[in-house]
C-alpha cells in the first residue's frame, strides 16, 4: 500500500490531478471523493452507510480515512453537496481526527451541525457557509457551487477549476422542472461551463438504470391530495426526515384539509425545526401539535408525520404496527402512506410493517400500489441532459453499485463520449487525470470501511464480525477441561477426588437455567443452583447450538469423546494446552458434523489445578 | 390449544367442513391446507419454505404437522397440485411420520420422488398418479383434478365435492392463452362447476397486487431470441430448475441458433432428465453436452443452462461470478440472462452476483432491464376471471403475505362477492364452513413452523435461534471464576497460592491464539502455548465481542470488576453458584453497556476446586 501511495505522490505534477474515491463507487452510501494536486487536496462529501443484514450488530459504516490522515497538511477543505447522511454522516467522525475547514450551504451545515454537537466537535469545527453561485479558492483548486434540484433543498453541484481544466462533480441531482421551492437546477451555469469546456464530469449514477426522466417532486401532490380526501380517520404520512420538499407538500395539504400536524421522530422534528427557522420550510406554528397530544383530537382532524419508512425496528411506524407505541395508535379506518423508496434489502422489513398495519385495519399506500413517491435522482434522460449541457471530454460515474456505474457509462457512450474517455472506477482506486488522458493508475491500499458498533468511536474489527457470523450460523460449544497440574490428567481423578462443595455429581451438564441471561432466569432457586465445576471434570456448555435440556445424550457423548481424547494423549502432550485444545476441538468437530451436520465454534478451555 | 381442537371436533358435523391452513396464509411458501369433515380429512399440498436472513443457520422450514399426527386415522390422502418445492418440499418429512396415500399428476410425483428417495421413504410411499379430469373418492370428499397453466407443466386445481357443496382449491395458476405446451387451463370444467354452483373458492394470491393480466409464458421468446442473435460468445441462461416451459423455450432457441446445450446444477439436470423421459420436455440428446466439456467447444457454439438465479452463494452462477467455478468461466463478451423473479429478500445477493459478473466483462439481462421473465401466477384480472368462472358463494384467499391476501379480498369485493362472505384467514386458524356461513372459529394452537438445521430430521428450537441472533449482535463473554470450595473466595488466594504448572502469571488474559479455531491457529508454538487457568483466578474469554489482542485494558478492568463483585459477596452467597453468576453478570453488563454500548451475552462459569 505504501508503494502505490509513493508512486502517486511522485506522479502528481502540475500537469495532472489525482482522483481517489474513498466511498460510493461500488456501493450506495459512504460517498466521499478526493481531488488532489501536487500540493493541495480537497474532499467532496463525507457520507456514512448503514449496514446490511450480513453485518450483525454493526450500527454504522464510515469510510476509512487513513489516506486523508497521511496527507493532512495538504487538505484545503471538505466540500459538502447537500445534507443527506450518505453525504454528511461521517463529518463528525472525520473532524474528530482532522482539523480542516468545511464548506456547505446554509441548510446543509445546519443539518450537519446537529451531529457535530452530538459528537462534541461543533465548537472547534470551522464551518463556512456558501451560497449557490459562490466561488471558493482552495490552493490549486477553485470551487464554484451550482444549485441543483434534489429531494432536500439547498443542494449543489461543484465545478472545480484545476490547473489542467474544469472538473464538474454533480453530487445528487435531478432536473425538476417544477420544483416545490421554485428553485431550478442552474441550467445556465451548467451550459456556460459546457461552452467554456469541461475536462471531466463525475456524475450521480443512482438511477442510471431507470429509463426516461424522473418526474417532478410535485407529481405526487395530486395522489396525496386524493388520499387526504378519502381518509376519514387519522392520516399517517411517513417519509425520510430529510425529504423536506415532501414534508412541505404534506404540510400544505394538511392546511387545505384542515388537519393538525403532529410530528413524530427526533430527526424529523429537528429537521422541521431547523428548516423552518432558516426559511426552507413554511409551516404555520398554529397547526403544529405535540404528537403526545394527538389522541386528544378527533381522528379526522389529525395528520401524523413520521419516520420509519424502511421498517426500522425501533421507529415510530414499526412500533405502531405492533401496537406498542407509547402514545400513537393505528386503528381501523386510519390510512398510512409510506412515501419513500423501498430501499433494496429492506423489502422484508417494510413488508412486515405493512402486514401488521393491515392487521390493525389500516389502509396502506406505498410506492408499489400508488404514486406516492418520486425519486430525487435523475433517470437516464436527466443524466444525458447533464452530459449534453457540460459536454465533458472525460467521464466517470459515481454513486452506485457496480451495475449502476456500468449502466451510466453506457449512457455516456450513447451521447457520444468515446469509450476510452470513460472510466468505471471503484472505491480505493487512483484515477490519474491529465489534459489528454484519464486512467486508473492503481489501488490506494488504505481505503476501505470502518465498522462501528456501540459508541461512535468504537471500531469493530473484521475478525470480530466474522466470529459473529460464525456464531450465528451454528452457535458456540465450550468444553471445559480441568487437568491436574501434576499429571495433566483429568480422567483418573474422577473417582478418587471428593466432590467439590456446591457441585452435584448427578448433574454433570451445567443446567440451562444457570446459563440464562438474567431476564430469563427462573425466579425460584432450584436444584441446579449449587452447580459448579470441580477438579478432574470435563464440562460442555453451549449457546445457539442445541437446546441443552433436550440434548443430554449428545452432550454426554461429546464429554465421553473429550475424555477419551485426553486419555490418549501422552503426559507430555497433556502439558501443552494448545495440543489439548487442538485435539479436543478436532474430535468434537468431527462428532458434531457427523451427528448433526452442524459446525459450531468449538472453544476448549483448559484449566489446571 | 387442546381446547380449540376439541371444540373443533365437536363442531364438525355432516353439515359443515373445517378448513385449516397449516401454511401459506401469511407467508410465501410452506403451502399446506387441511379440509376436514366429521370422519375424513384431506391435505392439499405439503410445501416447505426457505429461511430469511433473520434465521441464521436455518436450512429449511417445514410446517408443524401435529394437527395431522393427532388425526392420522382420519386422513384419506395428500393431494398435490404441482411439483414446486413450496407445494411438495415437505412431503418426505411428512411421509416419515404419516403413512397416507398421495395423489398427484405424473410429473408432480416424478419430481417429488427424487426427495422421497433421498429421505429413504420412497419404498413405502403410496403414490397414486392421477391425470387432469380424473376424480378420486376420499371418504366424504370427492376430488376432481382440473388442468391449469403455471410455470411448471402438469399443474392442477382441485374441485372438492363435500357433503355441503363444492370447494375449489386453485393451487398456483395463471390463464396462459398460448401455453408453451399447448395445454390450456381447463376453462370449460371451471365454467361447468360455476354453473353447477360453487360453495367456496380458495385461490392463489401471489400476484393479487399486480394490475392487469399476467403475460403468456411465450411472451419472453422474442426477447431471448434477440439476446441469442446479439451474443457472440458464450450464453448463460439462468432460471429455476422447475421452470420447464422456460427451459423448453431455451432449448428450442439453442437448436435454432445452433448452440450446444450444457446443463449445470444437479436439480436442473434431474428435472430435465425426468421431464424429457416423461415427454414433458422435448430435447434432442445430440445437442446436449456435459457441462465439464463446455470449454472444449467454441464460445459461440455453447449455451449453458444453469440455476442460481437468486444469488445462492454455492450455486453455479455465484461461483462463476467469483471466478471460482471448477470448470465454467464467464469471460468478456459472454452474456448472462437471469430469467427469474427477483424474490424479495434476495435483491442484495442477486445484486452482488450481477456486480461481479459485470466486473468479468459480461453483458447481463434480468427482469429489471429486459423482458426476460414472466410470472407463473395470475394477476388481478386473471384472479377475477377465476372468480367469475366459478361464481363462488364464499371466498378465501391463500398463498401470500397478509398484504396479498387483503388485496385479493378487495378484488373479490370488486367482482361482487359480499364482504361478509370473504374470509381473510391466517395460518393456524380454524375456518368453519356451512352451506350458509363461513367463519373463523378460533386458532389451532399446534400449527406453526419447524426450523431445520443440519440433518433433515434435526429440529431447531426457537430458543436456540434466539441465542444465535443475540450472539450475532454483540457476541459472547464468558467470565470463568474459580472459587475455593473451602471459603468460596478467589481473591485472597492470588498471592498466596503457587502458580499452577503451565500457567504464566504475566499472562492473565487467555491469549487469542489459544482460542482461534484450528484453521486460524498459528503454526509455531509460541509463548502463550502453556497458558491455562490455575485455582484462585478470574479469566474472561469472549468471541464476537471485541478483538481481545487490542482490548487488554478493557478485559483487565472487567476482571477487576468481577473480582470486586465476588469480594463483596458474603460467604454464604459465595456458595450459591447462581448468586455468583447473577451478580457477575449484572455488573459486567452495566460495565460493557456504559463503556462500549454493547450488550453481549454474558455467561459466567463458576468452578470450585
Amino acid at each position: 500500500m505504501t508503494d502505490s501511495t509513493l508512486t502517486n505522490n511522485e506522479e502528481i505534477t502540475n500537469g495532472s490531478v489525482s482522483i481517489i474515491p474513498l466511498g460510493g463507487l461500488g456501493e450506495f452510501g459512504l460517498n466521499m471523493m478526493v481531488y488532489e494536486t501536487e500540493n493541495d487536496l480537497i474532499v467532496i462529501d463525507t457520507g456514512f452507510m448503514l449496514p446490511n443484514a450480513d453485518m450483525p450488530g454493526v450500527d454504522l459504516i464510515f469510510p476509512d480515512i487513513h489516506y486523508l490522515i497521511e496527507r493532512k497538511e495538504k487538505i484545503r477543505g471538505i466540500l459538502l453537496t447537500h445534507g443527506h447522511e450518505d453525504h454528511i454522516g461521517a463529518l463528525a467522525y472525520i473532524l474528530r481526527q482532522l482539523d480542516v475547514p468545511v464548506y456547505g450551504t446554509q441548510l446543509t451545515l445546519a443539518i450537519a451541525s446537529g451531529r457535530l454537537r452530538e459528537y462534541g466537535v461543533f465548537g472547534k469545527a470551522r464551518l463556512n457557509t456558501i451560497a449557490p453561485g459562490d466561488t471558493v479558492e482552495l490552493g490549486a483548486f477553485s470551487a464554484e457551487f451550482i444549485h441543483v434540484t434534489h429531494s432536500i433543498p439547498d443542494s449543489v453541484a461543484i465545478a472545480l477549476r484545476t490547473p489542467i481544466g474544469i472538473i464538474v462533480h454533480t453530487g445528487d441531482f435531478k432536473f425538476d422542472m417544477t420544483p416545490v421551492d421554485g428553485k431550478l437546477s442552474d441550467l445556465q451555469t451548467l451550459a456556460r461551463l459546457g461552452s467554456e469546456g469541461v475536462l471531466m464530469l463525475v456524475s450521480d449514477s443512482t438511477n442510471a438504470e431507470r429509463p426516461g426522466q424522473t418526474p417532478s417532486e410535485r407529481s405526487i401532490y395530486d395522489t396525496i391530495d386524493h388520499i387526504f380526501q378519502r381518509t376519514e380517520q387519522k392520516l399517517f404520512l411517513c417519509t425520510f426526515s430529510s425529504s423536506l420538499h415532501r414534508v412541505q407538500q404534506f404540510i400544505d395539504l394538511a392546511n387545505i384539509h384542515r388537519r393538525l400536524i403532529a410530528v413524530s421522530g427526533r430527526s424529523l422534528l429537528n429537521n422541521v425545526r431547523t428548516a423552518s427557522d432558516l426559511g426552507y420550510l413554511h409551516v404555520n406554528p398554529d397547526y403544529l401539535i405535540d404528537a403526545r397530544d394527538a389522541a386528544m383530537f378527533k381522528s379526522h382532524e389529525v395528520m401524523i408525520l413520521s419516520t420509519g419508512s424502511q421498517g426500522e425496528p425501533r421507529s415510530a411506524l414499526s412500533l405502531m404496527a405492533l401496537d406498542s407505541h407509547p402514545f400513537l395508535k393505528v386503528e381501523p379506518g386510519d390510512t398510512v402512506v409510506i412515501s419513500a423508496r423501498i430501499i433494496p434489502g429492506n423489502e422484508k422489513a417494510i413488508g412486515n410493517v405493512v402486514n401488521h398495519l393491515l392487521r390493525r385495519g389500516a389502509k396502506i399506500y406505498h410506492e408499489r400500489n400508488a404514486d406516492v413517491h418520486v425519486s430525487g435522482h435523475g433517470s437516464s434522460e436527466d443524466l444525458k441532459l447533464m452530459m449534453n449541457l457540460l459536454q465533458p471530454k472525460f467521464f466517470m460515474p459515481m454513486h452506485g453499485e457496480y451495475q449502476n456505474l456500468v449502466r451510466h457509462a453506457e449512457l455516456a457512450e450513447s451521447v457520444g463520449i468515446p469509450t476510452e474517455n470513460i472510466t468505471v472506477a471503484e472505491d480505493g482506486e487512483l484515477i490519474h487525470l491529465t489534459p489528454d488522458t484519464c486512467e486508473v493508475f492503481g489501488r490506494e491500499g488504505r481505503s476501505g470501511r470502518v465498522l462501528v458498533d456501540g459508541k461512535p468511536e468504537i471500531e469493530l474489527e473484521d475478525i470480530v464480525l466474522r466470529d459473529r457470523i460464525q456464531l450465528s450460523e451454528d452457535g458456540i460449544v465450550i468444553p471445559i477441561i480441568v487437568l491436574h497440574s501434576d499429571t495433566g490428567d483429568s480422567s483418573q481423578q474422577d473417582s478418587d477426588q471428593p466432590s467439590a462443595v456446591g457441585f452435584d455429581q448427578q448433574d454433570g451438564v451445567i443446567s440451562r437455567e444457570d446459563l440464562l441471561p438474567e431476564n430469563q432466569q427462573p425466579t425460584e432457586t432450584d436444584s441446579h443452583s449449587k452447580t459448579g465445576l470441580n477438579a478432574g471434570e470435563i464440562e460442555i456448555i453451549s449457546r445457539g447450538f442445541v437446546y441443552m435440556d433436550k440434548s443430554e445424550e449428545l452432550i454426554e457423548e461429546a464429554k465421553e469423546i473429550t475424555r477419551r481424547v485426553i486419555e490418549n494423549l501422552s503426559d507430555e502432550q497433556k502439558h501443552e494446552t494448545e495440543t489439548v485444545q487442538d485435539e479436543v476441538r478436532s474430535a468434537l468437530r468431527r462428532f458434531f458434523s457427523k451427528q448433526m451436520q452442524r459446525t459450531p465454534l468449538i472453544f476448549p478451555v483448559v484449566m489446571r489445578v
